[in-house]
C-alpha cells in the first residue's frame, strides 16, 4: 500500500487530494511555486516543498524538480491532479522509471488516448460510435477537401494532440477549408508541439455528456454514471450536473455500456472519463477520454457515494476494485458551479487579486471544494477557478434551488467573480428544463447583453 | 400552504430554517435583538425585524413583540427553532389565538410532554418503559425517603418542569435526601417557576440514545432512526452520532417501536424526539420528549436524506407525511461536533468576542451549520455554540477520520473554542470504539487534566 504521496498540483484539487490522503492515513507532500507559499494546499499538507518560480514551466510543469522532491521526501507515489502534468505520458513514464508509482493509468495508455486520432481508431475497434471523419492524419488540403465533401459540411479540423479548444477550426463551406487547415496546424504546432490534424463531421451544438469510469489492474471496469457538462463557454465547462436530466434511458444504457466496453478494450487501469457528444437525433459519439481525475468529479461522488480519489489511489496501489457494477446506485442529483475570479463584464477576463472578505455558505446538501480563504491573494499566474460550489438533493429541482440559495449567500469580496452569472443561469428556463446544449452558454450571454443584464 | 414564516430564533438554527424556507419558496422574516443587528440570520432572511434589547426576556422571549412582528409583516406562521419559546405551550397557544400557525405540535401536547411527571405517566400508559420512580409529585421528604428505600439508592430528585440539568439532585444515601429535596425544589422554583419535583431511580452513566420522529395531523407516525448523544458534559451534549454504533439490533428495534407507539398514543403531530437512557444491561427507559427541532437534527438528515425542517413545515401546513416507514433507510453514518466559543482551560467558560479570522473546511462528506463569519462579534448574551461541524460517510470510521481532518482544518481566531478538545476526544479509544456513556466526557476531561494535555 502507498504510504506517502506527493501531490503535483495546486489549488482546490491539491486540497481535495490531501484530504483523502489524510483520511486514508497516507502522508502528503505538497509542492508549491514561490507564488503559492501562502496557498491553502501548501499549508494543509503534512509537508510542502517549493519546486520553482511562479511560472508553471519552472514549477508545476518542472518534471525534474517534482520527481526530485518526491524522492527526497521519501514519497512512494505521485498524484498529478488535473491539468499540468496529469496527462503527460513522458512524466508518467519518468515517475515510474524513478521507482515511484504514478497515480493514473499506465503511460502507454495515456499516450494512446492522448492522441486524438489514435484514440478514435481504438474506439472504432472497441465498437464505440465515433464522429464520422478521417481515420488518419490529414496529409494535404486536397485530401481534406475530398473527405469533407464526402461527409458534408460543416466539418471540423482538429489537432491530434489538442485539447481545451485549441488547434480546432470549424469549416462551414469548401472555400474556407484551406485557411482553416493551415491555421489549425500552426496553432497546434505552437500549443502542443505537434501539427498533425485530422477531420471530423462537425456536430452543431450537441450535448456534452461524459461517463465516469474506474478500472483496476485486473481487467475489472465499472462506470459511475454520467455527467451533463453541456454548459460551456468557449469549450470551458462552467456548470456540470449528474446524472443527465434529459437523457433517454435506452441511450443512457447504451452510452454507459459503450464507455465500459471502451475501457475494457483499452485495458484502462485507473479512474477516467469518456466524453461523448450527443446530437439532436440521440446519436452519441466518442469525443475523447480524459485519463485523470476531473474538475467535476464531486458531483459523481455526491450521487454515488464513492470517493473517487480514494479509489484512484487504491487502484494505483494494486488493489482490485472494491465495487461491482451492481453496487453503484444513483438516487440523487448533484450540481456544480465553477466559481472563477473573472470579470464577466470584460468578456470573462481573469481577475486575480486579494480576497478581502469571504463567506462560503454551508448547510444541508451544500459542498464546497476550494482553496481560498479570507485575505488570500489569488496569484495571476494560474487558472482563475477558485471555488467549486456543489449541491446535492433527491430531486434536480431541489438541487437547483439549493444552488441558487448557496450562490446568493456566497460572498467573495476584493476580486470580480462569475457568481452573479451563475445565479442568472440557474434561473433561466432552458437550464431549469435541462434542455441546454453546448451552444446555450454563448446564446444566453448574448441574450443577457441584449437585455442589459450585465456588462 | 404556508407562505411566509417568522423565525423566532437566532444563530445557526435561524439560518438553517431560513435556508429551507428559501428552498420551499416561502418568504422568511428574521427577528433580532439590538445585539444581533449584524448577525447572519438577520442578514440572510428576506426581512428582519428588531424585537428588543439584547436581554432575552426583552427580545427572543418577548412573546408580544414577536407575535406583533409576525402579524405586522404578514406572516402566516412562526417557527420557534429550539430553546427560547420553542417548548412554551403558552406561546404556542398565543400564536394560534392570533390566527397564526405555530410550527410544532399542538400547545396541549407541548404542555403534557413538558411536564415530566405527566409525560412519564403517559408513557407508562403507552407501554413505553420508564425509569422506576414516583408516578406523582413528591409531597414531602418522608414520602420521598420511603420510595427511595423501596427502589434502592442511588435515586434522583427531578423538577417536573425541568430541563438542561437544572433542578436535579442525585441522592446516593438516605442522609443526603432531605437536603437534595429542598435544593432541587428551590432551584426548580428559580429556573422554571414551578417547584414540583418527583423521584426516579438514578441510572449511573447510562447511554443517552434518542429517536427522531415525525407525526402528521392524520395520525401517521414514523421514526428516522436513533442518535447516540452520550457524549455530554454536565448534561450538555457535545458530540452526537447517528445511528448508534454499539446498539444491539433487537434493542434498537424495540426502542424504535416504543418511540413510534408513544407518539401515536400522544397523537403527536410534528417532528420531535424521544430521549431514552440505556443501562448497562441493555434496558432502555423513557427520559423525556422534546417537542421541537433539535440541535443535532443534521446527523439524522445526513443518514436518511430527509430534510427535517422542510417536513416540519409541511406538517404544520396540514400536509400528510410524504414518507412511509419503509421509505426511510439508513446506510451511512454521521457525526456532529458542537463548536463552542468557550475556554476549555477555564472550565469551559463562555468566551465571546470578535472572530478575527475564520476558516471553515469543506470537501466531501463535510457539512457546516453556522451563523458566524470573518469579523463577526459573538455577543456575550446568548448560547456559546457558534458552529456545528457535521461529517457523513459510509462507515463510522471514515466519519471519524473526516471529522478529525475537518477539526484540524477549522480555524477560529480571536476567541477561545473547544476545537482542540473535540480533536482529542475523536482520538480517544473509548470514543472510537463507540462504548462511551454519559459519564465519559467528565472522565476524559479528568484524564486529560491529569496528563497535563490542556488547561
Amino acid at each position: 500500500m502507498i504510504k506517502k504521496i506527493l501531490i503535483a498540483n495546486r489549488g482546490e484539487i491539491a486540497v481535495r487530494i490531501i484530504r483523502t490522503c489524510k483520511e486514508m492515513g497516507i502522508a502528503s507532500v505538497a509542492i508549491y511555486s514561490t507564488a503559492d507559499k501562502d496557498a491553502l494546499h501548501t499549508q494543509i499538507a503534512d509537508e510542502a516543498i517549493c519546486v520553482g518560480n511562479a511560472k508553471v514551466s519552472d514549477s508545476y510543469l518542472n518534471m525534474n524538480n517534482i520527481i526530485q522532491a518526491a524522492c527526497n521526501s521519501g514519497c512512494d507515489a505521485i498524484h498529478p491532479g488535473f491539468g499540468f502534468l496529469s496527462e503527460n505520458p513522458k512524466f508518467a513514464r519518468l515517475v515510474k522509471q524513478c521507482g515511484l508509482i504514478f497515480i493514473g493509468p499506465d503511460a502507454s495508455i495515456i499516450e494512446k488516448l492522448g492522441n486524438k486520432s489514435a484514440a478514435r481508431k481504438m474506439m472504432m475497434e472497441a465498437g464505440v460510435p465515433v464522429i464520422p471523419g478521417s481515420k488518419e492524419i490529414l496529409s494535404s488540403v486536397d485530401q481534406g477537401v475530398k473527405l469533407a465533401n464526402e461527409m458534408g459540411y460543416p466539418v471540423i479540423v482538429k489537432a491530434s494532440s489538442g485539447g481545451g479548444g485549441r488547434g480546432m477550426r470549424i469549416v462551414w463551406e469548401e472555400e474556407e477549408f484551406e485557411n482553416a487547415f493551415h491555421s489549425a496546424k500552426s496553432e497546434a504546432k505552437v500549443c502542443f508541439g505537434d501539427d498533425d490534424v485530422y477531420l471530423e463531421k462537425y456536430l452543431e451544438n450537441p450535448k456534452h455528456i461524459e461517463v465516469q469510469l474506474m478500472g483496476d489492474q485486473f481487467g475489472n471496469v465499472i462506470h459511475l454514471f454520467e455527467r451533463d457538462c453541456s454548459f460551456q463557454r468557449r469549450n470551458q465547462k462552467m456548470i456540470e450536473e449528474a446524472p443527465c436530466y434529459v437523457l433517454d434511458e435506452t441511450v443512457r444504457a447504451n452510452m454507459l455500456a459503450s464507455a465500459v466496453a471502451a475501457c475494457k478494450y483499452v485495458g484502462y487501469n485507473s479512474v477516467g472519463t469518456i466524453e461523448f457528444l450527443l446530437d439532436k437525433h440521440n446519436n452519441y459519439y466518442f469525443m475523447e477520454m480524459n485519463t485523470r481525475i476531473q474538475v467535476e468529479h464531486p458531483i459523481t461522488e455526491m450521487i454515488t457515494g464513492v470517493d473517487i480519489v480514494k479509489h484512484q489511489i487504491r487502484i494505483a496501489s494494486g488493489m482490485p476494485l472494491k465495487y461491482k457494477q451492481e453496487d453503484i446506485t444513483c438516487n440523487r442529483y448533484s450540481l456544480e458551479c465553477r466559481i472563477n475570479a473573472e470579470n464577466i463584464a470584460k468578456d470573462f477576463a481573469p481577475s486575480p487579486g486579494k480576497i478581502n472578505f469571504l463567506h462560503i455558505p454551508g448547510g444541508r446538501g451544500v459542498r464546497n471544494d476550494s482553496a481560498v480563504y479570507c485575505g488570500y491573494e489569488i496569484p495571476p499566474f494560474y487558472d482563475s477557478m477558485i471555488l467549486k460550489l456543489i449541491t446535492f438533493a433527491p430531486t434536480r429541482l431541489e438541487c437547483i434551488k439549493k444552488m441558487r440559495n448557496a450562490l446568493s449567500e456566497l460572498i467573495i469580496d476584493g476580486v470580480q467573480t462569475n457568481i452573479e452569472f451563475h445565479y442568472l443561469v440557474l434561473h433561466s428556463t432552458k437550464f431549469v428544463e435541462g434542455k441546454y446544449d453546448t451552444g446555450y452558454a454563448q446564446e444566453y450571454i448574448k441574450e443577457l447583453k441584449e437585455n442589459g443584464e450585465f456588462i
